[in-house]
């Protein structure tokens, strides 16, 4: 069987690459996916573009560059590119001989991401675009979060969705007994259904403003609020609700690789609170519920590297998985995934003649 | 001829892996031998045991866990390992369903060191445990030391031996000439013996301590002490005795490889100095024989890195070595350790066999 | 075509590879060439020489020892090496026995420079040596400067003759427009000539200490001095003149492959400064000098660095170039430079050869 840790991404989905604030009108910024280099552009006026981040003269970032207009131009010898990709200017060459251009990706920002569609460009318009969660709903207070994690990103999706490993988190969270009450596993789909009851220790400040003072150890509160985790191919969302109500946290959450070996990721999550009746307590407690999960995502950060550091030193998935949703999220993740039997021919199909379709 | 920097470490005898003081009753520790993680434990009750350090389940470090009576539970989900390895529990999977354990190491503590047999652990028992010098003798105090070095085992040993190194420490012992009064080349051992003679600079502080003020420039102190090296495979001692009176100096030491490739090691040091007939005296003056010692093994330490760093960058042992002592030294580490044709196979028959076995 | 960045540095030729200042007497010091480590020797008496830096016996650096007449003593065990390379004393061995010794590269030192000869010894004295522009003349005086940069050396020389990158300096020195005079192709030379009108900005004051203030934006000044860069294998120049006038300018340079890949180098530059009729004026200023090219320099480091990046990440060189004098530039350094076939062949001509030859 394929070793899950060499499955890498299909990059045939919408996948955001940076945050809105991180670029600002008349700027370029640098960033990555799956090792390919990426200037983003953001003109004074119109739309944020996506180009490879290497100028077709001598392969420097054009995100060192300086923005004119509805172009980026290198920075060091000036050649100019439109959004198309095009080559629009040498300064020192006749109009007439124009080189080749870069190639671009299809490009949107929503709710103060930045996606790009970073596989075949034609698929771009038809492909779903993700459903964030509850940002947009003016009920829910959203955190947006996202580090580097050096770890392929499999490991963080088997992560969120065993909450057996809530025993991890004991010093945050206190001792929480899961139990699992069942799942889904469809063709692009796996859902894990947990409820929860307080063993020991306190409950933390973090989780007393999400759920109010609910969960304590008394057998009355136990296992009455109902955790739902999805992952829907190549998204991860994790919502928890009581009964009929809407949900008190809703989060979506992706993880982007870094490198071509997919072996790093950087993750971006959307965490969203559902607002207390009382005005401005959510606001008030903000920095300690950022704190709190602060905490929790460094613990799990830490146990995700450590796993792909082994997986490193043995060369390959020794995993010895016996949790049946764990299994079937495992196998969702490889079959949705390139396999890499069929890498080396896509590398091929997809560098040389995208970069002369850029410059038609 | 065998490139000697490629020779690995024989795993059947035993080797320490860390100082009794670096782990606590109720805690685990990691430590290495030759790539192989190791979590050494030990619990509130009983002896010190070693396991591999990763976890049956994800692979991750069990040194990270908790100690629980005489078992040690992985920190991420909670599986549970006993003094044999087994599996004992997984908290949210029934009894009968308890997957593999992972490697023991047979394990022995001694005189302030934790050892581990890396090897066959059917042959530990008949394997003798090596004399550890004088420092079971309440006649001498011993100092413990040991650091990282970066080179294969061998450069320390033929660093050790090859006395007429001296010139290297001049600035800190003065100017010592050495003079070779012949060795033993057995099967198992290698030795040389060494008298010094002054012949320029101040006797410094350190060597007075263990000497007295004796080994002055004048032709009456000069080669009378006697300095025996010997590698009795695969540790290495060093005393220096005046006539048949005890050696005023003793030392055991031991170069355990840490990676996978033995091009790196720990050092572990028991040196054992005759306390004079002053009583307090040598406790008085220890700091400065401390400090003096770790100023010798700095400039050790540097040049046997240098060397390592050679290896590699020439891609291979250039070593033209003219002192017949240190030639039959090489022939004794080659002979006795694991050359490189033999460890394809080697690697094969110790890793899936052994897993199984634990579990059993 | 060969790739132009696995294209190595003919070695027949004088590189310089340190600043006489950073050898003082009675001392050695550790240098490179193309991954090969060099031991500079100044004894108290008589010329610099040069040795490979790796003692015979256990292949530790020479650089690392103590100059004793006209002789190198290995720090470790005491070899000594005279000019020849020859062993001339090992302390503990007949002086009947003595063994190998070490490889010697011709050594030069001119204009506060030290040269080697890395190829073949018997090519060095037939091998013109270069000329150093205009530090020998009282009416210039010279910067030297000269710092690491991570990129292969045909980065730095077509980064100095392509003028059109002034558009990267534009901070530094206002807005120039270069126009291309022409230039010159040779079996052995490249030439490029270019005029410049500002265009925009001020002109900056270390361009002012250099040419006065001429180069305003008026047309009564512009494309008025000629600038003429050359490089003449495996050198570089530049220098800039006003009509028949002496150079204002005249800078020549070499960029020394420091691994053995030859993607690293070390700058060696000499900018010449003809001295202004009002004497002191240039020593007044110098420092300003020196924080304008520093400036500059910094800016063509970090771009040609980037160009080395981008060269890993594709495995390759991807130039789209469309200025032919650098395409000529580029065929100069490819013809003139080691082909990657050829490289295999060399490697195996002077490794051991050399070595024996050293030692009778």
């Amino acid at each position: 069987m394929v070793d899950l840790r060499r499955v890498k991404c299909d990059p045939d989905y919408w996948y955001p690459v940076a945050w809105s604030h991180e670029l600002r009108k008349g700027k370029t910024i640098a960033t990555r996916f799956a090792g390919q280099p990426i200037a983003l552009v953001r003109p004074q006026e119109g739309t944020v573009f996506a180009l490879e981040d290497r100028c077709a003269h001598r392969q420097v970032p054009l995100s060192k560059g300086r923005v004119e207009g509805e172009a980026v131009q290198c920075c060091y010898h000036g050649w100019a590119y439109g959004r198309s990709g095009r080559c629009i200017d040498v300064p020192y060459l006749g109009k007439g001989k124009l080189p080749n251009g870069v190639r671009t990706y299809p490009c949107r920002e929503v709710e103060g991401l930045i996606f790009i569609f970073p596989g075949d460009p034609a698929k771009a318009e038809t492909t779903p675009f993700p459903q964030l969660g509850s940002v947009a709903d003016p009920a829910y207070k959203t955190r947006r979060f996202g580090e580097h994690v050096n770890c392929h990103y499999s490991f963080m999706h088997e992560n969120l969705m065993d909450m057996n490993h809530q025993f991890m988190h004991s010093k945050q969270m206190g001792k929480m007994k899961p139990r699992y009450l069942g799942g889904a596993d469809e063709p692009r789909m796996v859902e894990a259904r947990y409820s929860f009851a307080r063993v020991g220790g306190k409950q933390p400040w973090g989780e007393a403003l999400i759920f109010g003072e609910r969960r304590d150890a008394s057998a009355k509160f136990a296992h009455r609020d109902v955790m739902t985790i999805r992952t829907v191919y190549p998204y991860q969302t994790l919502h928890i609700r009581t009964g009929d109500e809407p949900p008190v946290m809703d989060l979506w959450i992706v993880y982007v690789p870094q490198d071509a070996e997919h072996l790093t990721c950087r993750v971006f999550g959307l965490l969203s609170i559902r607002r207390p009746k009382l005005k401005g307590a959510l606001e008030l407690a903000w920095p300690l519920l950022v704190g709190f999960t602060n905490r929790i995502f460094a613990e799990d950060r830490e146990i995700v590297e450590l796993e792909q550091k082994a997986w490193r030193e043995l060369g390959g998935d020794r995993n010895q998985e016996v949790f049946p949703v764990i299994n079937a999220l495992r196998d969702l993740l490889r079959r949705s995934g390139i396999q890499p039997e069929t890498q080396a021919q896509d590398a091929e199909a997809l560098t040389e003649p995208d970069r002369a379709q850029a410059a038609e």
